[in-house]
């Protein structure tokens, strides 16, 4: 076996497709956001970022910076070990308490991501309660996908956001097998959000655990940030509510809230939350910061949809195909992976405008898009500049499809 | 199904059996390792820390710190996205080429832990490669098992640290299929060390792959704190070095090197690399630092040396039963979980010693264990006093037995 010859021909591959990933290497600028500088291989230049999933901009908020700055002063680097080996560090012990509370759960449980979370989580329940039956959403995300693959516990994926498939699926399961619903809030890469009460009113009648990924939601949505859960009014009814530290609260690390009794049972089985360091004191306190401001302040919730409906009605004016959702996610359809990164490319180097392509496998294939992400930061200069940069480029390549066709 | 009693049985299980975790809630003080303060239900109390795998204290070096804050200044809290998705900090880049440098390799890849570093490389690895064949160590970490058990991959387990034993499961492989050898070079719980040099003769006369996990030696050993590898010239036969941010440079995160081809595969494939967000800037930037400083100055590695001799030397002396090797890593052989548990709970609430208690499923039922791991920050002072309360238990329950009955 020639390894070199192989790998060399799995990567060739993905060139062929088009689908081959180039990082693009940034440096933000705290106090400068959404700006940064491109290095790429003949030196550097100033771009806007249009594709960052620091929703807020908090990662620049002085709160946040200064939690860190705090903490490194006070307790060093890193955790220095996992959190039952002398890795337990006080700001892990606070954040979990703020995390807790902003889902009004029982208790939290940090982990070293949010795929981690997702993928700790889910393996660790589906594959312990006895004889468990997964019901998936078909849009979950791969860390959710692959903590159920784990578990190896039976699976059922039912169709997108649809209750009343939900319902026929768990209808055909054995009412008293312990049974775990798990689905999204706002699905990344469309931006459509789930019906999560009615999810809850067909789990609840088949006596399933339910399991909501809120990453894309919480900071962003309901009146502390606690999520579409806490917008919609129904936090209380979901047994899990996972989250993520690493977007809209633009740090880093995962987390779940429940019952203290499952977050005891997940803390005390999970192999990715026992075996593995956890993080650094420092990113546990600028979470916590985070967090805090966001449960009271409500300024930079509201501007960021304000600058959304901004973005969505300038495209719109400028017939730039964009996916309709009711979310904060704005994508402009291309609908070829090959276009897509061309489309991309001429951003970055003509108008020094980031947006990074998003080909197949993170979308389906014929699905490929620029995905948008408007943020409270985002000036109404650089919005236009955003527009008149489509509009040329999608002049020049004669592209008029809608996202409907 | 009432989860929450299941999840309750399953807690008192662990309960009963004494190897529930209580999370020890500590405040490291930057500038004053190994000292802390202990958070605790009645109030918080001074400790000295005698079980972190911040080996060398590099958690509060001003180098290390320096370089989080300078981090923070520049680029803000978080990454803001995945690597493909706006998340490539210039930071990261550093990162990797310092870490290829590390280990005398093309090229490195960054994960968000030493965990999911073993789990996504192993997994896309064995899974990607047709019909491969993995062997691996039977002391294998948690993390290497599970990428593994992940990738659904043919999986022999050969005898711990027996290059014979490897040899001779190999033989039983046809000759044409992919084969890779997962092992490590320290054991973190037994601190025994890897034949790295034997185990490559046998891997490289059967065309095996190899994938050496360093996290417990990166930093530690080699004239440049290339790990094990480096210290016994063998480094550049390995295909892959696979190591941690979060020990001995103190930060946080994990890592692969390897050539460009295979690293840029893994790179392409690896879920639990695709669809996370990147570590923060801040902790690139620290964990670079630390890595250079370490590359540089042997200073830290000698005085660590010296320091576990002596904590060797006079438990030795004070017939507190040890369990030998040559390593770091001083594991403190009680062998009952219960008995563990309570010289631990003793240590800390009588005598301000902080030594986590081992116990099942980290080593195996019986072999419960003290793990001491000294530092170069450690006093005579600090030796003394952990020896001199470890007597006093010990004569108090007329412990006395040796690790090696």
């Amino acid at each position: 076996m020639d390894y070199e010859t192989f790998f060399g021909a799995e990567i060739a591959g993905l060139h062929r497709e088009g689908r081959y990933r180039v990082f693009t290497d940034l440096e933000r600028h705290a106090g400068n956001f959404p700006h940064a500088t491109h290095h790429h291989a003949g030196g550097t230049r100033p771009v806007t970022v249009w594709c960052s999933n620091d929703y807020l901009g908090m990662g620049q908020h002085p709160a946040v910076t200064g939690a860190m700055h705090e903490a490194i002063d006070r307790c060093g680097a890193g955790a220095g070990g996992t959190r039952n080996i002398s890795g337990t560090n006080h700001y892990h012990v606070l954040l979990e308490r703020e995390l807790a509370d902003l889902h009004g759960k029982e208790a939290a449980l940090l982990f070293t991501s949010g795929y981690v979370s997702n993928w700790a989580a889910l393996g660790t329940l589906a594959s312990r309660l006895p004889n468990c039956a997964v019901f998936s959403d078909s849009e979950n995300h791969a860390s959710m996908i692959e903590g159920i693959r784990f578990s190896r516990a039976e699976r059922h994926i039912f169709r997108h956001n649809d209750p009343e498939d939900l319902n026929r699926k768990l209808a055909l399961v054995d009412p008293a097998r312990p049974k775990l619903v798990a689905f999204e809030s706002v699905y990344s890469m469309d931006g459509d959000i789930a019906p999560i009460g009615e999810i809850c009113d067909v789990a609840e009648a088949h006596g399933a655990l339910t399991y909501l990924d809120e990453v894309h939601a919480v900071g962003l949505y309901g009146a502390r940030g606690g999520g579409i859960s806490e917008r919609d009014g129904v936090a209380h009814r979901l047994d899990v509510i996972e989250g993520t530290l690493g977007k809209a609260f633009a740090v880093h690390g995962g987390y779940i809230t429940a019952s203290e009794k499952l977050c005891d049972f997940v803390r005390s089985f999970a192999s990715g939350f026992i075996f593995t360091t956890s993080l650094p004191p420092a990113v546990a306190a600028g979470a916590a910061a985070s967090i805090r401001h966001l449960k009271t302040s409500g300024e930079e919730r509201a501007r960021h949809q304000e600058r959304v409906a901004k973005v969505r009605q300038a495209l719109e004016a400028a017939d730039i195909p964009t996916m309709p959702n009711d979310s904060h996610i704005v994508p402009v359809m291309v609908c070829d992976p090959v276009l897509c990164k061309g489309i991309s490319d001429t951003l970055l180097d003509e108008f020094g405008i980031y947006v990074q392509p998003i080909n197949y496998p993170t979308v389906a294939r014929g699905t490929e898009r620029l995905r948008i992400t408007p943020s409270p930061l985002h000036t109404d200069a650089d919005i236009a500049r955003l527009v008149e940069a489509l509009t040329t480029i999608w002049g020049r390549i004669g592209l008029r499809q809608k996202a409907a066709e």
